[in-house]
């Protein structure tokens, strides 16, 4: 893993697009990824046609168990009307899309193919909660579910170790939670769109209209430790610790940085690449970091020649709030031990000097497993171009963003730098 | 599809092995896998420390919904000791391990990586046959399903129109797979090790020895036609038609052409590819081809600058006994509704001008679905290294095969050409 890792012809990003994020009873993932595709196709500056297209790389987690279909790339070039350009799904639990953005880069690269979609979906709503968690535990490892382990309690036991190891509490959980509901209400394609302050406030004002006791919250704080607001799902993972089901689509339209240019003046860069592969928990010697996510740091570092403090700002992978604050460490943006207190002081905020998941992230934004990675890098995407409105990083003068994708417990992470000229 | 294709950096493949195919109730996708590794290890001339990997591919079609469990690149980069190497899984129906193919290719020919480890494997037999009948049918079309169509089924209908428009017969469909069943013997990792002819001597033998009546057959023809020895499934597919419900793993190695020499004296070369998406069933005007089978192999050959007269032997994708009679119209080799005859003058036999399926196919060799499309390669490969054995094709001097391969009713189709310097 220590080799520099580079690529023969370099790729950019000239399109990226996604679908609102959220529970839709009545759209499927063949109406999620229309959605998705035109929106990124009305991203492109000097228009697709979509005639152009080589291929197209998907990433999809549960669509084999929860809507019981496989091979959906034949389904997707179809219902696009892209048949007979070639169709890849790929899976790697929920950094499904992300390995799916590799391929293409890669396909690219190689010289073989110009023009390739790249997108992610999935479906999740019409499923109980109870079949989504037992679903998603496919992406454990066998160890792990022989143990009882469903994601709320595996990431509630890493919670655990790094309170322990470190002194953090609730409350520093609570301080994630917090800054990704007051992100996502300046995303309009967000699942969820109040924050915490607005939630609490409208409970107080329906309990006093309904005449029922007024609960005695005075601050986001004191919601979230009531109970009643946030029950306990896994301790010390309670609701609002937990990303949630979702039904989404993202896509991206990568071609050969030669020919960028004749899409858009704004192209983006893909200069940083990591992937790695990590083991289950039974093998970990350490809850604390995800190994896997500094092999895949280090070797995106290493080809974009860049450091973590070059990273103007990330989405990163909040599939449960812990998880957010061991991503910033392991990226190096943080000590180790000192994420908690990164986001305790406000340096991850939106206003923060290196903002994190101004999306809202997986919590707030919605967390459609297949879609995300994708996701995360529309997100990126839109502010290096100086698109993402009213959550817009302000500071500086915005040239390097970055994604992290997870899959399982660190079972697969990725690390992708994007670079605007 | 009408560019012409190019890799800006050619790849060789140095290393080839697969688990016996069978039925085996003792062993998991991991154990399967592992066989293959050993046995891929085992063929590499000068060896290879699995250290130098820098990452993996894997093609698998059901076991999220057969086993329960995702996420295979994760587990396997752990079972192989290979973590925090790069893992990723491909799906693309019974196409899976011809993807992952391509993929490893992309990555190499990209720059990124130069040894990557490609393989494929699927853990059915513990399924009833009507279970993997439903979860098979997850690779058909959401149209072709609500048709109440499984795959035996879709090729019945298949074979039909076959017939009608060409005026072949069943006795041409029996003419493929006695074929295959002369071939599998031959192949000491094949699921089925009995000819046609032995099958039936056998069961004369065994009438004969417990006193019951001695059935009339007389030629393999005859057995074919017997239905108590051989039952309709889905008229004209009877049981001889239909590959069976198999276990097993199949990899290889690919690398930087440059480097391939180090590995061993008689790498092959990465000269042919090709892929394509169809439509499902419902949208064809013309159930006697596949159409995304003519785009793939238009692709490879023009890639390759070959034609079908250069491809000395092949495997194709015979899932059912009809599609090996569609694959070799399709890739060139015979003309559109000639293929039937070319079977019944032994033009396809391993004695033939034109071997097809030398390995025994997915018929006889057997058809663990994820793990075929890289299975056909190793076939090739076996081949082209005249480490075949007694099925070893003697005409001429070999140096170019190449392998079809399928998902559902050809919404996925790729073609590989190999060759041999």
């Amino acid at each position: 893993m220590s080799k520099k890792r580079k690529l023969g012809r370099g790729v950019a990003l000239v399109g990226a697009g996604m679908s609102p994020f959220g529970m839709f009873g009545d759209q499927d993932s063949k109406d999620l990824f229309v959605e998705a595709f035109q929106s990124m196709i009305d991203s492109v500056d000097r228009g697709l046609d979509p005639k152009d297209i080589d291929a197209i790389y998907l990433g999809n987690f549960t669509n084999d168990y929860f809507v019981q279909q496989s091979h959906w790339g034949a389904i997707l070039a179809d219902t696009l009307g892209l048949v007979p350009k070639p169709a890849t799904r790929v899976e790697g639990a929920c950094a499904s899309s992300a390995l799916a953005f590799r391929e293409a880069v890669f396909a690219i690269a190689s010289g073989y193919y110009d023009i390739v979609l790249v997108g992610g979906f999935e479906d999740m709503s019409k499923q109980t909660t109870e079949e989504v968690a037992e679903g998603l535990a496919l992406a454990a490892s066998p160890y792990e579910r022989q143990a009882g382990f469903t994601f709320p309690g595996v990431f509630g036991a890493i919670a655990t170790a790094y309170f322990d190891r470190y002194g953090a509490t609730r409350e520093h959980l609570m301080d994630v939670t917090i800054k990704s509901h007051n992100n996502a209400p300046l995303n309009p394609k967000a699942q969820y769109q109040r924050s915490i302050k607005d939630m609490m406030a409208s409970k107080i004002e329906r309990a006093k209209k309904q005449g029922k006791p007024v609960p005695d919250w005075n601050d986001e704080k004191q919601f979230l430790s009531d109970p009643r607001a946030n029950p306990v799902v896994a301790w010390p993972m309670h609701l609002f610790d937990c990303s949630p089901i979702s039904d989404g689509a993202a896509c991206m339209l990568l071609v050969g940085e030669e020919i960028a240019r004749s899409f858009t003046d704004e192209p983006l860069y893909v200069v940083g690449l990591g992937q790695a592969s990590g083991r289950a928990l039974h093998a970990a010697d350490d809850l604390t970091y995800f190994e896997a996510t500094r092999f895949a740091a280090k070797e995106a570092y290493e080809m974009s020649g860049l450091t973590p403090a070059d990273i103007q700002f990330a989405e990163v992978h909040d599939c449960f709030s812990i998880a957010e604050i061991l991503h910033i460490e392991d990226l190096g943006f943080f000590k180790a031990g000192e994420g908690y207190k990164a986001v305790e002081d406000g340096l991850t905020r939106l206003d923060g000097p290196r903002p994190i998941n101004t999306s809202g992230g997986l919590k707030c934004k919605g967390h459609p497993v297949g879609a995300t990675g994708v996701a995360q890098l529309v997100e990126v995407w839109e502010q290096l171009r100086y698109k993402a409105g009213k959550r817009q990083v302000r500071s500086g003068n915005l040239r390097i963003g970055a994604a992290h994708n997870l899959g399982g417990t660190g079972g697969t992470c990725t690390f992708t730098i994007l670079e605007r000229r």
